[in-house]
């Protein structure tokens, strides 16, 4: 038996921080002490927490060897920085998404992640809270639709203004909509397509109905193609937007559909509107027929497997170059995306 | 009252021409001949049809000054050629989609319709034999979504390959994925957003399932970007494939998602796979909440518009320039469209 992995958290910016929480709890991780700077955001986790140490400082964290994991949802422009102390400290990192806000920053984490050969592991949570997205997985895994040749991700978003802090509007700090949300769609891409490496074909990103906030990309769109060790090209069409009405019952109507030669799986991952109860509704197309499978209650091995990996020095949980490929994917679509709309001409960061 | 108008067909190489025919039947249109060079084809279609003259040429039916519109599904690129022909002879025209294959042949119709204002109609069936897409028009014109910023179009298709000609394969004959269902597409991205001018962002197509078809692309994106005249942007992205498993009790899951600033339609056209009965549902989704709306038996005006736009010369159906720029637009995708996969090099025509 190995040791519990005992983590700590710095910095708790986004309510994501209770999902990843969450995960390493569920496996067995011990959630020893935390770190938050803001009075207000800090009594509220205590409350949620409370027999969880709070610290006085980040560097009290960093240098208490006991601790082998730091766990962030900072503000999206600090995290690097801050996996970066933690692996040159010696920890493990796990971050909200997105890991990065710009290349720079990419390039850094992976010139120290390979040195330190530490795990700085980005929780895509559109992939790892998610049981449809896992049972996706293995069908496909199985051959269940044959070769996949696309995925199309729709991943609309409310925009809840009234409980978003300043930095959920200034891109320099939330990186732009394909470098922040679209990092989940690129992982996926990867995860279902096998591409081991990928380059942008097109992509844009525009402000069409906050004209108030003129950093706030409230639309992009990004096609990537990629190729996998075998040599199959394989292509991803994205669409994300912050226009999701107050009609709808959850925060997205996310959805992704798996295009292979044989057949093809369509999730509705967080309802269907209009239709079945709930969420976690996958459609799968086959050669033989047409089936809906609920993957309500479905495994969630992420936080399971980032901990053995902890203990084992192994990469079961996602291996680290998809971790960073799908930063580095959703950060170059970033950078080439024509500018539309309201978007503030000096918005970039 | 006005005389009923008198169509004659020539040419029958799809089966899409019953659909045509029974628009403007229903619509009462006269239907009072036909030619078509295939006796296979010509003795089915006769047999349906045992009251319509059977014409010996198509010269026969081009110099009957009886009749108004010339209708056809000829081999695709046939159709400009003939449209011409019936222009000149001072006939309105009505072809399967796509109604062009070349940008050459659209630029002579163009030309030639300009000169002669004669009616020459694309029959976009997956807008006009579609209640679901009638419904959504009206309601994307009240208002009910808000400002359209994208339509989302995936049109998969099963290739049925026993049934096809020769010409399905045959590139310069069909056209090109983009160029023939990707017309489809056009056409509801121009009509959803009132896009007046519209330019290709990027375009793919592939051959991943059909080496032995080296012409046929199988798999085909676009992403276009256009304006209206009130200068709004708007957005579309059509992914189209052959692809279609056996599985699936129609000959395809076409989806349709209309995203606006104020919420959003899904139509699914033909099939809810694995859901509700039948196709022709629609799913509102807006600021008060989800609805779905099934459209079985809908309007479906296009027949009884375009024979009142026959009498009385007026572009009820669709404004001409419509059907022309979804063309284009079509055409311009294929032509800037990457080619990979299995693709023959020489294979563009």
């Amino acid at each position: 038996m190995n040791a519990p992995v005992r983590f700590a958290v710095i910095n708790i910016n986004h309510g994501h921080i209770y999902g990843q929480v969450a995960h390493l709890v569920n496996a067995g991780a011990e959630f020893v002490s935390f770190y938050a700077p803001e009075p207000e955001l800090a009594a509220a986790f205590a409350a949620r927490f409370p027999d969880v140490r709070q610290a006085s400082s980040e560097a009290e964290l960093l240098e208490d060897d006991s601790i082998h994991l730091i766990v962030t949802s900072g503000i999206p422009s600090t995290r690097a920085a801050l996996g970066i102390k933690a692996m040159l400290h010696g920890k493990d990192f796990m971050t909200d998404k997105p890991g990065f806000t710009t290349l720079a920053q990419l390039d850094e984490v992976r010139k120290i992640q390979a040195q330190t050969k530490r795990v700085y592991s980005v929780c895509y949570s559109e992939h790892f809270e998610v049981a449809s997205v896992i049972k996706a997985g293995e069908l496909v895994a199985a051959g269940a639709i044959g070769r996949v040749v696309q995925t199309l991700g729709i991943g609309p978003h409310k925009t809840n203004l009234p409980s978003r802090k300043p930095w959920f509007f200034e891109k320099e700090h939330y990186g732009g909509i394909l470098a922040d949300i679209g990092s989940h769609q690129a992982e996926q891409y990867l995860f279902f397509t096998g591409a081991t490496s990928a380059e942008v074909v097109s992509a844009q990103v525009a402000n069409y109905k906050h004209p108030q906030y003129p950093q706030l990309e409230d639309f992009g769109e990004v096609s990537w193609r990629g190729v996998n060790q075998a040599g199959d090209t394989s292509h991803a069409y994205v669409r994300l937007d912050w226009y999701t009405p107050d009609g709808l019952g959850v925060w997205g109507d996310g959805r992704l559909t798996i295009l292979g030669t044989e057949g093809y799986i369509e999730l509705r991952k967080y309802i269907d509107p209009a239709g079945r109860e709930g969420g976690e509704h996958l459609i799968l197309v086959d050669q033989k027929g047409m089936q809906h499978i609920s993957c309500v209650g479905g495994d969630l091995p992420y936080g399971r497997e980032l901990v053995f990996d902890i203990q084992n020095r192994t990469e079961t949980h996602m291996p680290q170059w998809r971790c960073f490929l799908a930063a580095q994917i959703s950060l170059e679509a970033e950078e080439a995306a024509i500018r539309l709309g309201h978007l503030e001409k000096a918005g970039r960061a």
